[in-house]
């Protein structure tokens, strides 16, 4: 007699399973990379490596360095450049979440204090610095103006997007382009740099750059999406963090687009009162989840995720089959199924 | 009958001139400078180019990107590229400051209100991230990667050096040492690259690359020191800023360093309860000027300054005589004089 195992959760230990099946292809890169961030942050300012290692081992996923070694492995590079990049996309990322959990006044990171709680939002800008200056000596260090310009196009691109997302905070009035613009800045712009280096060190044609760049653009789209749920979602407390941050931070996130809009005068008026005027009080988050869920709004930006993720997935056509491409192409399915 | 002219007045003006006499030499460059500085900081996030042209803007003596002029100009450098390196440079000094006045908390800088109490901490901090990357971005252009490492280089070295100072920050058993590594890597390591690379636009052998790097190494020193005084100082009022700022903020700069070694016990307490314990009444800053007076601390700091002024200049030795190298030996003077 067969067994049966329901769809959605045969998608989602598919998509787990692809999270593993990319960090065994890239394993050994992976732990290159892991040593070089260690060696790499080292100063004999003691604070600089507790503070920095504080919030680079405290279970980051490695998802953009791995994306860095994979596309390189998808370009059939056989050197060595990927394993410093990779740290230095990570030192990126790292530094900017630094500072967006200073600007955030955010208390919690998967599930474990931030620094600017341990250390003070002073120690956590200027270590932030640092890591920034840190991945430019690395990467001046590799030699290529191409990644060099690649990269630092990337982190000016982020910056614009963390202040366009400042000055869009508490506006209920952002349309849905306006978000887009400020998550293909802030989340997207490094995922896209990660991947296209890959193709960069392996001296590929232009052609496969895009390729990589435009994968790892949609691909950075719809993880920022599904945060953006997941923020809203049960799901939330099964991965150590709290429900409801951006709705406290009076965040302006897509789900919040599409249900003020899709509201009535009512409901709007209950968006500006708790993301504008910043006044909340017991059970506004409830009644938050509430008209999100019934103009789905969350189940409406999971649709666009999905539409991003089919994009990511396309970019990869031009490449032949290979299981570091299923690999990828495994990646869209784990970001989007994370939801779940 | 001859005028006889005050000795003490006579340097004064001496070192004015010296600024003049450095700003008519470089003029035509510093316009462009200038130019590339605001056609640069423009971006379609609006804040950007708002907040960064306010400090920008606020009366900077634009002393760095002079340095860089100045310096490709004694190597007797005939191209275009110092324009935009001196801009880097300007940038890199904006986003310092920028991220100095958040973890400060200043409300005034050259006398006018900072960025963070106009615009808040959070757009600071990532406008600082802007103009840090926009920099690298502007370096890779001009596409040298000796100059990216230098300015890297530097960049992680200035961030070591304000997380030393945090971690030194209400700490009266600094010494001498430990301050004057504080400000080698936040303030002198500037200078130090600003100066470097006018040498190596201009393809000069490394001794002289070497020269000027100790040059603006020793100016920076010598700056900071004097700076460290001015705050204690009378002059200070007449620059628009306010007395006392580093004695509020409970910063350990070198004269409280001398002053506290030279105390009684009965002196000591005092420093401790002001400076670590951040406990202050009124009187307190007019006591602790008092306590530098006596114990000859701003006097001897300025005698450091004029050490490192010296070897600033001497620095310059093996370069033949000029104008330009006069003005610049007359920016040592200007540096040290502007105390009085």
């Amino acid at each position: 007699m067969a067994i049966v195992v329901p769809f959605d959760d045969e998608k989602k230990r598919a998509s787990a399973d692809a999270f593993a099946i990319l960090t065994k292809l890239v394993e050994t890169d992976l732990a290159r990379v892991n040593d070089c961030i260690i060696h790499r942050m080292e100063s004999p300012v003691a604070l600089i490596p507790q503070l920095a290692g504080h919030l680079i081992a405290s279970g980051g996923k490695r998802l953009r360095p791995m994306l860095t070694l994979a596309a390189a492995r998808l370009c059939q590079y056989d050197g060595d450049r990927q394993v410093q990049l990779a740290a230095c996309v990570e030192f990126i990322h790292t530094a900017t979440l630094l500072h967006d959990d200073v600007v955030d006044d955010s208390d919690l990171r998967r599930g474990v204090e931030t620094a600017n709680v341990i250390w003070g939002n002073k120690a956590s800008v200027l270590v932030g610095d640092f890591l920034f200056s840190r991945a430019f000596e690395l990467m001046v260090e590799d030699g290529s103006l191409k990644v060099l310009k690649i990269l630092s196009r990337a982190s000016s691109v982020i910056a614009e997007g963390e202040v366009l997302q400042l000055t869009t905070a508490n506006d209920t009035e952002t349309t849905e382009d306006q978000y887009l613009e400020v998550i293909s800045a802030k989340t997207a712009a490094l995922f896209a740099a990660a991947c296209r280096i890959g193709a960069v060190v392996a001296e590929r044609p232009t052609a496969e750059e895009k390729a990589l760049d435009s994968y790892g653009k949609n691909l950075g789209i719809a993880f920022q999406l599904v945060d953006d749920v997941l923020d809203y979602s049960a799901k939330q407390a099964t991965l150590g963090k709290s429900v409801g941050d951006d709705f406290r931070d009076g965040k302006i996130t897509l789900p919040i687009v599409l249900a003020f809009r899709r509201g009535t005068e009512d409901e709007r008026a209950f968006w500006r009162r708790t993301l504008e005027d910043m006044t909340q009080d017991d059970g506004d988050l409830e009644r938050a989840i509430g008209l999100l869920t019934r103009h789905r709004a969350l189940d409406d930006t999971l649709d666009r995720a999905r539409y991003y993720g089919g994009m990511a997935r396309d970019a990869l056509a031009l490449f032949p089959d290979s299981p570091t491409k299923r690999a990828l192409i495994g990646i869209v399915d784990f970001c989007i199924e994370r939801a779940y």
